[in-house]
């Protein structure tokens, strides 16, 4: 009797402490999104920052209730079923009731796995935001961010988190390497070609380096990132489990540190300078390619990970630019880049049971999905160019899109 | 024996995952104080940013050693008679002692309930100083913070959360949409009455808006209070109970981004803009308005309750310039406009038991702590101007506070 | 059975919540990082930041991986033994096994362990860089930081947290007013003094002052650093135990509180102004302050330990300004006289059983990591000077750092 009294109890605690994890991890995820406003915040022209400010600001509050809407209920079909319509219509109607607010396996409530995906699902349309930055048309954006959100991230995201082929197929993806930053990174690169770089970017002299107006503002977001990472990738351990999250905090540590000298000395050998945003994106980079992984590899292996997407930071901004491809904050080699170089390592220093996570099935996925959420982003954003149009005219883009979407400026 | 010993650890366990909860809650409330400071900074004229700073970092340190000297046991009088004088003249003389540690249910300690409370306490101050800024005196301002949170804020506090009149009456404010957010503004609206507009808002042509010199630090701020609120309001479940705690975060997600919904549309159709600091008070207005009833909400109510809260902060922005009460920050439509709508909106979605959080008993509580918050801080506010004085000369106000005041400047 | 099964489910979650605890407080020190880099930033000149910032990134990312690679094994010799080589070599060659990863009590795990130090360790190298700014040469101070992470710091943290002679002999420090804190005043101290003040801070008619460049920043800086030591102390606890955690959550907000009152009050009575930086620095030397004994002070306690480090402040600003040793940002002030304060508060205050953190223990153990720090401090910089040199010509130091060493501008 008072035996059972006890492992109800113990049960009930060990249910209160993993669904608060999720839930202190849902809040890290947030401040994440401080972080991307604060970062290309930085790396922007002065003329354009209230505008990334703006829009970086709707994001999240779209990306929140769009996710509500019906991503979650198209990423996780299960839990419709599971709950009788559960979030189904956005949660419009949705009375509050207890009923069916336990996960089947007493981890965490539903309420909470709802949080703390839509705090990601807000990600990766902020991804994009920063590489189409200082060029594109704001209501435009927020539509094409509206649409992303709710349907072709969660489609993807089914196809594994949601228990889909890709999961079946035995593809793996811890917190996302694939799943939300190189789905950012596809839609960002779509995005930057059908806008074209910005005026001056690459003149008939080459290459005009255009500098962000804070360094500070840009630093205050990458050690953001890297705290709200805690959540992004802990919490995806779905768990309080005391050594998968104390892994997880160390790998992803660690492959940030590593990222960052990795651009260090590679930024260093290519141009002769110490550059502070090729360092802060290597720590970026270095995050993002432990994501797909953080909870299999050794520390040796995070590191490796990390030394390698720091250096590929530099080496990818180099080519992006050579193609005349104009990245503003350097979204696509963070997030695209090292996306793929993060889940295909999963595959070289993985060690997944069963055949998951084999290099070919690594490789099945970043193909599947980088085509679809490229394609798909492709479609829409060329869709939106084709009919409201998605870039701003030379000489709003000369003034800045602060006047000339919002009639203000960032400073006075 | 070995289940008594069990039941015993089990029931330590929860004990501590609940101690943690509110303990992280009350750090991520710490935050909300920087969040105010950068917002504060961000909205107003870069010649008093060192001013607000300044005061901000005077207030958090006030408000805690005030709270701990006598607001806690003012707030809490019950506890005083539990533990013996506990907290009695702000903890001098308390020698470090296990006894009275734990609180009678095994929730959290004293220790946790103070440093919860403290921080909030030291809120309600905060509100006032954006309101009233670029023209309060320094000195005279933090004496009436201090007098404030010392007697003010504990009195009509423990009417509802001391377990007082209010809270007998089935008053029902989960987190302080009145007794935290509606009592700053309402000190807020007696500050900036006595102290009149800034030289210059409100001239013969009409309207001069002045804004403020720096939108990154003002989203900043608004960032960190939304990131602040988990702990505001997950924090007042006051345990991890994974149902309530996971309902709080999702209903107060949901109202804050509905909140920056309501106000981009509507600032659109007031101003024909896409006004940045309405977007962002949106944000917080939302959060404020979710605030009282965060916990019994469903996620519908909380997306409507947020939405109006939005469309409510460039209608009340408005409707105070037309009264030519110039608030730089926007303080009181965020927090007393949005506290009250908050408030009376328990009544109109709240699913209270027993007659709690009617909507009569919603508006006895919304309008006996105003009467007694608004003439408490006018009368405090018109002592000190009859003596010391509370506003700044034209001269120094022209020149900023900054200089006046510190004699350096926040920036060089 | 049943009851074992209780038993050890409600051990398990005991783990988990402890566990679970250090990890946040690991986030919660690597904020510190963005705390020290923004506060530094704020206090040194514009054309210096962009400087300091990459000093600050690189140092967090030096530290951590140079703390796995020797600086654990080397401060906790006993884990080498414990755990057959565990995190020798930095781990490099460590696969994944899920063998040796929880500590013998159950209460962390050795992952949890590393991290919680590593961010700790780091912390201390980032104390130097902020009085060593605005003239110390970029690489050689890099190289710097990475041996005095990887050799003194762990040397002197291994006498009292590995187990070795200073704890054997009764010394006390909860969380490194010493180990930490002053460990990086000391190599501050002797950076500034071998390289010499900046140009044109003591002139012939006396000390000019140079103020810092952003408030906000500097502001944001300390609030980071003040939210950031719930974590510092709250996780030095080393498990969630509700009664000392949410004692130290108050010891350490009351003396923070204090010390902005204590410098609030001196300066003023010492230069008849309300000095922001002064504040500042009055609530880190409140908090360094009641580091080595925030779990064991009474509140009253700490409110006094806080009040005197306050007051202490700004008399070491002028102390050091007397002696010529400049510092930019007042790091000596702060982290080496307030935590040789905080220390030898222990043994005035403290109420450690059986001798342990008595006066005379407080002493020597000051003195004696003093010393040693202080030499190993010199003489490496001293080498540096002798081959690379460790300052920038004057030329460089007029331009400023972020065009000398960068090629860039903080903000443009």
């Amino acid at each position: 009797m008072q035996a059972n009294e006890a492992l109800e109890a113990a049960t009930q605690s060990q249910f209160m402490v993993n669904n608060l994890w999720l839930l202190i991890a849902a809040a890290l995820v947030f401040i994440m999104h401080l972080g991307f406003a604060t970062l290309e915040a930085g790396f922007v022209q002065r003329k354009n920052v209230l505008n990334i400010l703006f829009k970086n600001s709707m994001i999240i509050s779209i990306g929140i209730l769009t996710y509500c809407l019906c991503g979650f209920n198209l990423m996780y079909p299960g839990f419709a079923e599971d709950s009788s319509g559960f979030f189904a219509f956005a949660g419009l109607g949705l009375s509050h009731t207890t009923e069916g607010y336990s996960a089947a396996d007493g981890t965490y409530t539903y309420w909470t796995d709802f949080i703390f995906q839509a705090m990601f699902a807000a990600t990766c349309a902020t991804i994009v935001s920063g590489a189409v930055a200082e060029r594109i048309k704001l209501v435009p954006f927020l539509l094409f961010a509206t649409i992303f959100v709710a349907i072709s991230y969660p489609i993807t995201g089914s196809w594994k988190w949601g228990g889909g082929w890709l999961d079946a197929y035995g593809f793996y993806d811890f917190a996302g390497s694939t799943l939300v930053h190189s789905v950012g990174g596809w839609a960002a690169l779509a995005g930057i070609i059908l806008l074209g770089p910005r005026v001056g970017k690459y003149t008939a002299k080459g290459l005009r380096a255009i500098p962000g107006h804070s360094m500070p503002l840009a630093t205050v977001g990458v050690f953001l990132l890297f705290f709200g990472w805690f959540g992004f990738n802990g919490g995806s351990v779905l768990s309080a489990d005391p050594e998968l999250v104390s892994l997880v905090f160390v790998t992803t540590s660690l492959a940030a540190a590593a990222g960052a000298l990795g651009a260090f000395f590679t930024s260093y050998i290519m141009f002769r300078s110490y550059d502070l945003s090729m360092v802060l994106n290597g720590i970026l980079g270095g995050l993002v390619g432990i994501t797909a992984g953080a909870d299999v590899m050794s520390p040796t292996d995070a590191i490796i990970i990390g030394l390698i997407a720091g250096t590929i930071i530099p080496m990818s901004v180099s080519f992006f630019d050579r193609l005349k491809l104009d990245d503003p904050v350097g979204a696509t080699s963070v997030h695209l880049v090292c996306g793929i170089w993060g889940t295909l390592a999963v595959g070289i220093f993985g060690d997944c049971a069963e055949g998951v996570g084999s290099f070919g099935a690594q490789l099945v996925g970043v193909l599947a999905i980088g085509a679809f959420t490229f394609l798909f982003a492709f479609i829409v954003f060329s869709i939106i160019k084709a009919t409201v149009g998605i870039r701003v005219d030379e000489e709003e883009e000369a003034r800045g899109l602060d006047v000339g979407e919002h009639g203000m400026s960032a400073y006075s």
